[in-house]
């Protein structure tokens, strides 16, 4: 392998986008550059002062573009190298981020940009939950065969759920909507000038299992405008790689680099261009965490949890499993925290006034238990092992004598209980958990690595970059490029772990035991929901009336 | 009555004492003073510089003299009286604050000033709670007949608790000590020369019903040296009226001023004397609320709550039920909360930057249950109606979209359910509560009297002077001297309440209803212990190993 040799990966998160480029040979990360969205996250008003409503997010597709007019350039410059040194880019996306265009991949919101259901849906766009509740009773009703596929529950973030809302709540755009396609495909369909659509996104968030999707009934049963929505995702029929657009697996060349785009970018025309794919499960292999049973945390804001096994099973309450969701040959599992540093930051914008650094340092000094405390996680609902995002927090145990680093303690530990919980349920259901994986900006705290460890009861490997996605995204542009037969060896060669970064105190793990314990009674008494669903529709009915 | 006629009632504090100076006819209050005690809580040091154990709270018989030196001179300058109008002087103390004494009234701490067990133990002394556990165990196991009249359990800040404490930590000051007093009867001994025991202290801090102490055979089953404990008590045998020491009915004359008290406070040689009383109790006349059924609430920074009946009944978790404990001729109830003030003054020091008065005005602005939590008011234990001081706090509902002042909120509400508890629990008891009366420092903020009345479902009425145990003591003085032939009497004349102060509105009401119920599910779940138990073993382990 040549070392001069480049590739690039980018990162399109929520507030901006992230190039980097690395070494094909090593995994070396030589450069990189930052571009935030002129337009970040449209949640008050569009552009041209149209008003959106209550949990509505949307993002610009300019926005995208200008981060590979931008941020490849920058990154490339950064780095030192030659454009014609580079052979291949990869992209990773948020999502379920997803957009409704021409056959030709332009955008509805360039046709009518003050329409607010023109532009493209946010992942956290949440206006869609009424839809998804009919599309989860119905399902439920129907017995459908996908459903136990995602815990029981899609989400309203689901390409379905916005699909439907957009049909009921703006009909004419619904018609004029030739696709309904992922952000994540629609900037490779700009990179490549073809239409295709990445095998993680259909199974994930378009309930695309065991070769099809919803039925027309299914659908027509929600509504009788819907029977054809699956038209929008792929053209004709849809099938492994056959049908009018392509399906395409994890890791294969989406197409070559346009002109347009090689002039966007500064890249060579013609270089190769990596399937779409999901800056989560990207990350798997940034982590080189692409084997059955290497479960990749990655903890940020909230923890997504992400995993390849050669068995399948119903997990209660995953986000969904997926054949070759993480890579071909594999069933991919994702689970997830609602929220995870959302909490710290919660609480310390509000109740903590020390900040971070001054609660972990005073946190750190406890023994375990010294603060008498046990907290459910549940400050922004419970998605694994619950499915439940009208749950709520609990904070149990305070005294006159609890201090805010007490608490700030007692909430990191209960994520790390929420944690185990995860992990618990994978291996009862049988789906082992072969080793642990830590990736996101929470590898900052050691402090809460080490709390981890101890409560989860096993040694933590770490990625070794602060850019895991477009690292990520890189390897697959690696593999893309064909300087790799698989992503199992693109992964070995360039991605970076550390094993037994943290191991756990047989001490502090045993204490951790029996407050876990206590966890769990809580975990059992308040998610039957009984109480806490009480509480927000007292909340609701309060805040309506 | 003679309209310039005036009594003098003198409150013994925790940190300082007050004198005011009340008109006879119509309870006028004229003017005061305060006076705050030299060696405030000792709870480190004594004055000679010897370290005291963990828990430990002395007073110095001097400050309470000092009291009387220059807080009643002030006071009767302030009030612009003549002494010689003044006809009585009355005090009341904080309980069970409790010393040693030679036969003639000396304190120990005179002689022995470097001996800890010397030094009069204040209320919140904590340091004998093994001694009361063993005094719980052993009256459960032989079913002593007085101990259902205390909620099932006596507290380690009582009389017999701290005296067995005393014989066993300090024999040989256990021996030299001819008396253990009240605080509450030692300043009357002061003021007269003679020595009485209230039958207030005598019932609710020294175990005395239907006419005795605890056995000598119990006593000597506990330790044998504490067989004779009750000697020192009152001595020799102890009846109604009868034996070497008056147990004296509260309202009655004490005796009259000596030389050496006339002295001391500037007021005429001779003036009536009240027998001693209890700052909670004799504010139920200050606030005329001595008829059967009128609950007043002394809310602070915990919360006391004094009810005379003429109804007896074993009442889940009261402090105690003692006859004429209150006034002549009724049974009196006293219940309490273990934290209040306490819980709002923590959660400010430690959580809400914003301050009391901020938290007040943004809380008071949300509907019922607008902030979707609910929670347990234990983070001091549970007083009434568990009787637990190993339970703890418990915050339930939280989200990411919760706020300092939805907390603050919910914990006030916290307390007004814990009374409504306290409430039903007298009633299911048999023991009606016809009014609910409030006293204290809280009175100072509407907002949470409103979710009193709210919670309560029931008009609150509120005590018109904010020196209410003052003003209960010099209404007590006013009856030892013959102005009235009752405290009813007096109460009626000189006490002050408002009625319907704050009445409940009925869909706030019904709202809370909904929340109380939810306050009912958690109060089942943790009110075993089984949980916060085991927390607190957890954390007291964590501190020792």
């Amino acid at each position: 392998m040549n070392a001069n040799t480049y590739v690039v990966g980018v990162d399109f998160g929520t507030l901006s986008g992230r190039a980097v480029v690395v070494r094909v040979s090593d995994g070396a990360e030589l450069g990189s550059a930052v571009h935030e969205y002129a337009h970040r996250v449209m949640e008050q008003t569009l552009p041209t002062g149209e008003r959106l409503g209550p949990d509505w997010a949307l993002q610009s597709p300019q926005d995208w573009i200008d981060v590979l007019r931008t941020a490849v350039p920058e990154a490339i410059a950064a780095a030192g190298v030659r454009p014609e040194e580079v052979v291949g880019i990869g992209t990773d996306f948020t999502a379920c981020t997803v957009m409704p265009t021409r056959a030709d991949g332009t955008p509805l919101s360039d046709e009518t940009p003050g329409e607010p259901h023109a532009w493209p849906k946010l992942w956290k766009h949440h206006a869609a939950q009424p839809h998804a509740d009919r599309i989860n009773e119905l399902a439920a009703r129907r017995g459908e065969s996908w459903l136990p596929r995602y815990g029981g529950k899609i989400s309203s973030e689901w390409e379905f759920a916005k699909g439907l809302q957009l049909l009921e709540e703006a009909p004419e755009v619904y018609a004029r909507a030739e696709r309904w396609i992922e952000a994540a495909d629609w900037i490779i369909w700009q990179l490549t000038g073809v239409e295709s659509r990445n095998i993680c996104t259909v199974g994930y968030k378009g309930v695309f299992q065991d070769g099809s999707y919803p039925s027309e009934e299914f659908l027509a049963e929600l509504n009788p405008g819907f029977a054809g929505f699956v038209g929008k995702l792929a053209t004709g029929q849809v099938g492994d790689e056959a049908g009018g657009v392509r399906l395409a697996a994890l890791g294969d060349l989406a197409g070559r680099l346009t002109a347009r785009a090689a002039a966007w970018t500064g890249l060579p025309e013609g270089v190769a261009v990596a399937v779409g794919n999901v800056d989560a499960h990207v990350t798997a292999a940034a982590a080189d965490a692409v084997r059955p049973g290497q479960m990749v945390a990655i903890m940020g804001t909230s923890t997504c949890h992400i995993m390849p096994s050669d068995q399948l099973a119903e997990v209660p309450g995953m986000c969904g499993v997926v054949r070759d969701g993480i890579v071909p040959g594999l069933w991919g599992y994702e689970a997830g925290q609602s929220a995870v540093g959302d909490i710290f930051a919660w609480y310390v914008d509000n109740f903590g006034a020390d900040g971070h650094e001054r609660l972990t340092a005073l946190a750190a000094k406890q023994p375990v238990g010294g603060h008498g405390l046990v907290a459910l996680d549940w400050f922004g609902g419970n998605r694994s092992v619950l499915v439940d995002h009208n749950l709520s927090g609990v904070i149990v145990g305070q005294t006159l004598q609890t201090r805010p680093e007490d608490v700030y303690r007692a909430l990191i530990e209960s994520t790390a209980y929420g944690a185990r919980m995860i992990v618990e349920t994978f291996e009862k259901s049988g789906v082992p958990v072969e080793e642990f994986v830590v990736a996101g900006g929470l590898l900052k705290n050691p402090f809460l690595m080490q709390v981890y460890a101890d409560v989860l009861r096993r040694p933590l490997s770490v990625i070794g970059s602060d850019q895991g996605p477009a690292l990520g995204s890189a390897i697959h542009a690696a593999v893309a490029a064909g300087a790799y037969s698989s992503i199992e060896e693109a992964a070995a060669a360039m991605g970076k772990r550390t094993e037994n970064a943290y191991v756990p105190d047989q001490a502090r793990a045993d204490a951790y035991d029996r407050l876990y314990a206590e966890y769990r009674r809580l975990h059992d008494f308040f998610g039957d929901g009984k109480m806490l669903h009480a509480l927000r529709a007292i909340r609701n009915e309060a805040h309506t009336s």
